[in-house]
């Protein structure tokens, strides 16, 4: 086990009925602004509630984050937050309106170029505080304090963490997610899945037992019970226990003493920039790939998931291996999220077209830091 | 799944050598009070580790913190904190001397009669700040704010949890428990085993799947490392994955959203006031008891821990629920503690004495508030 240090100090309030207790959570002497996306909190009752929650506020909003959120678009928050005097924000959605909230809370005190976030990784040290109420279950975002931002004009898909942004409370009800269309349910629960992955199939020399078992019990759990959500999604059980699952697939807590890989995200992010794939469209067909072509890097791992999530036993270890490849792919597929690029109108140029903004930047991916350009384009070949 | 709200503030600095770090962790403009125990940490090499960590820093110690701390002793301690104008703690050793060092920092600015802490669940909303270096894997003590006081006058073992007596920071080095004698070795697996058993093992309608898997995770790595440490103490590896599962057995997050037990640390707290029982050997006779006693009740779960956790398969369900006593018990033996009232000299007087404590508190203990007097009388009868 490698060592670690880790501290994550975000209130959690979980439960039916809990959007009122932001009432408490958010001080009254400063203006709020909700920030929100699409819309569908004013059809599914969540705008209700908040709005009822903020009756003893003075409270402003901004709508209008999309998926893969845009830096142009957070700097319009940002610009508002100024001229309204705002000293709290409140975010209001997914992962991507929750890492908006993110970047607007560090850009908005940030005196430069704010893109530097981004581009240099400058290291923020004051940021606007904020809380989110959680509507889908995928990101970990609401439990962590980095993002992925999106700047539109270089079709750059880019990741930040600070230590100034995490969420002061996040508000999780499972009910929020009742009416989310099935193509969002199966996203989310393709990228839970895949951050459990990104944690722990990798290759390394270090005996993480504790970590392994841990990992294991949030991917069996959304092997149980994601296609129940989809099958029934007023199953709170279901929906409960994927929420839950999500915050601690990246929370930061089964990354800890690990080797971690990350390598099928940042192809992803790639592959959405590029053709505006959902995310967790990429991460399906991306992470079979790679389990394919690291086999021989990853095997211990793949071994231990294919017996623990999957229940495979009595086999030799390279049957082991691709069927639980096999496995991963018919759950993805199960949870309605296509797995090939050719689902996705999709071909070999666009395999090359992503491994070459991958030599571009110069990166060298994974656990081992050997997925090159090349790797790329091998991984992505066979997911035609 | 119930309704919940959590946070945990705790800084982990975990691994080898880090001990050095407090250097950054505690001020340096208050005076300092080391608290530890009986002194192994002075052989062990642990006490120097600290002594040159705050070289920088003024500092004082206090030795002598017992097992099962004493509300006495705490006492002396506070005496000496305001004779000195001590402004920060540091415990360094297991969960008894931190225990008692979220007790004393406590009772420092308590007004009134600090027993009220433990006798009347005063809330106390003011403690100084403390730090801890862990020295044995057993009560989770080192990530959470509850802790258990002796009253040595009265032998009244009792809890008590408070919001502001959470560690600041909590170092784990899992070489420090390298020299442990064996005997506490093996009781701290047991306490852990317990701990995860008490927030796992109930009766409950509720759908608690993920959580149910998480208490897997850390039971399985018992069972896999326990054996481990005690063949060869010095195993880095299994030490870590340990101490990393016993403070996440009882950090909370486990027990969030889930039926609690404790009766068998209810039960234990008094067979240990009145006969000096280690914990953990109270706990080895007490939940092989409880499991028999209340096997209804608690089928559902047995069954779910005989499987996943013992790898139990292929029987009719009440053959499960039997070996999986069956299992724990001989799992705790295997970690060389024993498991009957007669391997300490005790008999069916001591069950009539702890039963008739517990009926005399007025107790209805366990999950569903069912376990009176008669009904540990039961429960330590076929643990003679």
């Amino acid at each position: 086990m490698y060592n670690f240090s880790y501290a994550n100090p975000v209130k959690i309030i979980f439960g039916k009925n809990t959007i009122k207790e932001i009432s408490n959570e958010i001080p009254k002497d400063v203006s709020v602004l909700v920030v929100y996306g699409g819309g569908s909190i004013k059809k599914n009752g969540v705008y209700d509630q908040v709005s009822k929650a903020l009756e003893q506020h003075t409270w402003f909003e901004f709508a209008g984050i999309e998926p893969n959120p845009h830096y142009e678009t957070c700097m319009q928050v940002v610009d508002l937050i100024k001229s309204k005097g705002i000293g709290y924000i409140l975010a209001v959605g997914g992962g991507s309106v929750i890492d908006a909230v993110k970047f607007i809370s560090a850009a908005t005190f940030y005196e430069g170029n704010a893109t530097e976030i981004l581009t240099k990784q400058v290291k923020v040290n004051k940021a606007m505080p904020f809380g989110s109420i959680l509507t889908l279950a995928a990101t970990g975002s609401e439990m962590n304090n980095g993002g992925v931002i999106t700047i539109a004009k270089t079709q750059d898909k880019l990741a930040f963490s600070l230590p100034v942004t995490f969420p002061k409370f996040s508000v999780l009800d499972p009910t929020t997610t009742y009416t989310l269309p099935a193509k969002q349910t199966g996203n989310g629960v393709v990228d839970i899945f895949v951050h459990v992955a990104e944690q722990y199939l990798t290759y390394s020399e270090e005996d993480t037992l504790f970590q392994d078992n841990m990992s294991e019990a949030i991917l069996r759990t959304l092997v149980e019970e994601g296609p129940k959500a989809l099958k029934d999604p007023q199953s709170y059980d279901a929906r409960a226990n994927i929420m839950w699952a999500s915050t601690w697939g990246l929370n930061g807590w089964i990354g800890c003493g690990v080797a971690q890989d990350w390598a099928t995200h940042m192809i992803g992010h790639e592959m959405t920039a590029l053709y505006g794939l959902d995310h967790g469209q990429t991460l399906a067909i991306v992470l079979p790939g790679i389990m394919t072509v690291l086999k021989d890097q990853k095997a211990k791992k793949i071994i231990r998931m294919g017996k623990q999530v999957f229940g495979i036993t009595g086999e030799a270890d390279n049957v082991i291996i691709d069927k639980t490849v096999k496995k991963v792919e018919l759950f993805f597929e199960q949870m309605g999220i296509k797995t090939h690029l050719s689902d996705y109108g999709l071909g070999g140029d666009a395999a090359t077209a992503v491994a070459d903004r991958i030599d571009k930047r110069g990166w060298k991916l994974g656990e081992c830091q050997n997925i090159t350009g090349s790797v790329v384009r091998e991984i992505l070949e066979i997911r035609l």
